[in-house]
C-alpha cells in the first residue's frame, strides 16, 4: 500500500516521500481497519515535516494529523463502528490503509462529503475552543486576524451562533463578501492603524478576545485593539515571526498574550466535552455553517505538487489528499 | 515654594521646569502638610514626563511618584500622624511643601536613612508583588532580567527568603557578587543561548516564573527559559522595544505573557495587605535586606542635571532628589 513517509525534516516538497509499505495486519481485539478517504493539508501538517510541530514525531514518520477514512474490518469486540461506516482518523493518515484503536472512533453522519468531515478536527474545533477562551457574553466583540484562513471559516460562524460581533482581518482586500457570508460583522484590511480603526468601531462595546495566527507585528495590533484586560490567543505563525506585543498593552491595559494548542485542549478536556464538541461541529457543518472552500484535491502519489500548492500564500481554499482514483 | 512642573510632554530633562509657586494653604480637616525630604528618580518617572506612563497626567503638572516627606501640621481630626513625622508622599512628590489627605498616611520609623525609605513603594513593593504573581514552593527557580535594577535588588531578596532559587540576568558582565549579595543565586549575563544555559541550570526542576523589565528579543528569551505553563511577567521597558514571544512557546509549551503594573495592583488589593505589604517591606529594610545603592543626589533646582543623570545606562545606582541645602 501506499504511504507517504518522511525520514527527514525539512522543506515538505522535499521530504515526503511516496513509498510502499506492506498492507497492516488484520485488526486485533479493540481495533478497527481503516482505508483512507481524504484528508487536508494544514498548516500543522507543514509544520511537522518541518519537524517544527509541538510533537517532533519520531523517524521515519507518516504524515497527516486528520482526515476521513472507511472501516473495512474490525477485531473482535468492536461495536461502536462497523465495516462500511465512515470515521475520522489522525495520526499518520497520509496512508491507504491503518489500523487504529476503536475506541474513539464513532461513526461519521451519511450526507455530509468526506472532504469536509476530513476538516472538521483541526479547523473547527479549534475555532469552537478559541471562543470559550474567555468568558463572553453575547453582544461583546471578537477579533480574529487570518480572517480567511480554515480556523476563520469557523470562527466567525460560532460567533455569530453565539451572538458575538466579529471583527475579521485579513492581508489583502476583495474578501468582504465571503467573509461577511461566514459570520463576520465587520471586515479590516490589517495596517498600523488597524487598533484605532477597530475602536471606532466598537466603541463604548466590549471587545476582549483577540485571535491571531500571524504572530510578528500583527499580534501587537490586535493587543492593541482590545479592551482593557483583553486576551490576545495566538495559534498560529504565518508570518514566521514571534509574536509581539506592546508594554504599553501588557502593563498599563491589562492585556495579556497565551497559546492555543488543540493537544492541550483534548489532554485537558472531559471525554464527554470531546464528544459533545464534536457533536455539535458536525450539527453545524450539517446546517451548512462551516463549509470550507477547496481549492484543490490530489491523490496520495502527487503529495509533493499538493504540498506546494498547500504552502502558495493567497489560495482560495484548503489543499486535500484524497485517495488513488 | 519651589516645585519641579512640566507643562508638555518630551525629553525629561528638557521639560521639567523649576518653578516659584505659591505655599500650600494650612491643611483642612483630615490633610496634613508635608515638606518634602527625598524622591528618587525612577523609569516610571522619566515615562511620566513624557506622557508615555499609564496614567497621563493633565498639564501642567508636578513630577515625582514617591518618596519621603516630613509632617509639619495637620489639620483638624487628624490621629494616625504628627508633625514631625516622616511619611510617604507621592502623586507629585516633587515639591518644597504639599497638602495630602491624612488618612493613608502612617509614621516610618526612626533608625532607617529617609533616602532608603523613599525608595520602598514603586520597586520593593513591586518585586514582592510580582513573586505572588504565580504560587509558587520552595525550591521553584525564578528569573529576572534587568537583575541589577531597583526592582532587581527587592526581588532576589524577597525570593531567597521564600526559599526561592534566583536566577539573575544581566546585560553586562562584573555584577556577579552584587547580585548574589542580593540574594541570587546564579547570575548570568544575556545572549542569544540564554534559554540553554538556564535549561542547564534548571535541569529538572521547576521554572514557572519570569520577570522581563526589557521587553524585545529579550523577553523571549526569559519565555523560552521557561518550564512548560510559566508565565512572563513585563514591568518595564528598557529596549524600548515591544516584547516578543515564540509561538513556539505559546503554543506548544503553554508559556504566557502578562503586565504588571503597581497601581492597578493597589486597586485590586485589599486595603489590609496593602498595609501588610508596607510592613513587610520595611521590616525587610530594617534586617539590612534591601538597601537600595545611590549613585548620586541632587537638589530639587538641579532637576535637570538629575534627570540626564537617571537616563544614563550603566549608572551604579538610582538618583535621588534631596530638599534644598
Amino acid at each position: 500500500m501506499k504511504a507517504v513517509q518522511f525520514s527527514r525534516f525539512g522543506a515538505p516538497d522535499e521530504v515526503a516521500d511516496v513509498v510502499d509499505l506492506p498492507d497492516p495486519p488484520a485488526p486485533g481485539p479493540g481495533q478497527a481497519l481503516a482505508e483512507f478517504l481524504c484528508a487536508p493539508i494544514n498548516p500543522a501538517d507543514l509544520l511537522n515535516l518541518q519537524g517544527l510541530y509541538g510533537v517532533v514525531p519520531p523517524l521515519p514518520s507518516i504524515g497527516g494529523l486528520e482526515g476521513v477514512g472507511r472501516v473495512v474490518a474490525v477485531g473482535p469486540g468492536v461495536a461502536n463502528v462497523r465495516p462500511g461506516d465512515r470515521v475520522l482518523i489522525g495520526g499518520g493518515a497520509w496512508r491507504e490503509r491503518q489500523v487504529v484503536p476503536a475506541a474513539g472512533l464513532f461513526p461519521l453522519p451519511e450526507g455530509l462529503p468526506s472532504e469536509q468531515l476530513a476538516m472538521l478536527t483541526v479547523n473547527p474545533l479549534t475555532a469552537r475552543a478559541l471562543l470559550q477562551e474567555v468568558d463572553l457574553a453575547p453582544g461583546e466583540f471578537v477579533i480574529k486576524n487570518a480572517a480567511n484562513s480554515g480556523v476563520g471559516r469557523s470562527f466567525f460562524a460560532f460567533a455569530r451562533r453565539a451572538g458575538l460581533r466579529g471583527i475579521a482581518v485579513v492581508r489583502r482586500p476583495g474578501l468582504e463578501d465571503m467573509l461577511k457570508s461566514w459570520g463576520a460583522e465587520h471586515v479590516l484590511v490589517d495596517g498600523p492603524d488597524l487598533a484605532e480603526r477597530v475602536r471606532a468601531i466598537v466603541g463604548d462595546g466590549r471587545l476582549r478576545l483577540g485571535v491571531d495566527a500571524v504572530g510578528g507585528a500583527a499580534t501587537g495590533r490586535i493587543a492593541a485593539s482590545l479592551s482593557p484586560g483583553g486576551v490576545v490567543i495566538n495559534y498560529g505563525v504565518l508570518s514566521g515571526e514571534a509574536c509581539h506585543a506592546s508594554p504599553v498593552d501588557l502593563i498599563f491595559r491589562g492585556v495579556s498574550l497565551r497559546g492555543y494548542w488543540l493537544l492541550h485542549w483534548f489532554q485537558r478536556t472531559p471525554q464527554d466535552q470531546i464528544a459533545a464538541a464534536f457533536a455539535d461541529v458536525i450539527a453545524m457543518l450539517g446546517a451548512g455553517e462551516l463549509t470550507t472552500p477547496i481549492d484543490a484535491t490530489y491523490p496520495l502519489s502527487r503529495v509533493r505538487d499538493a504540498l506546494r500548492h498547500a504552502a502558495r500564500e493567497g489560495r482560495g481554499g484548503k489543499v486535500l489528499l484524497v485517495a488513488e482514483p
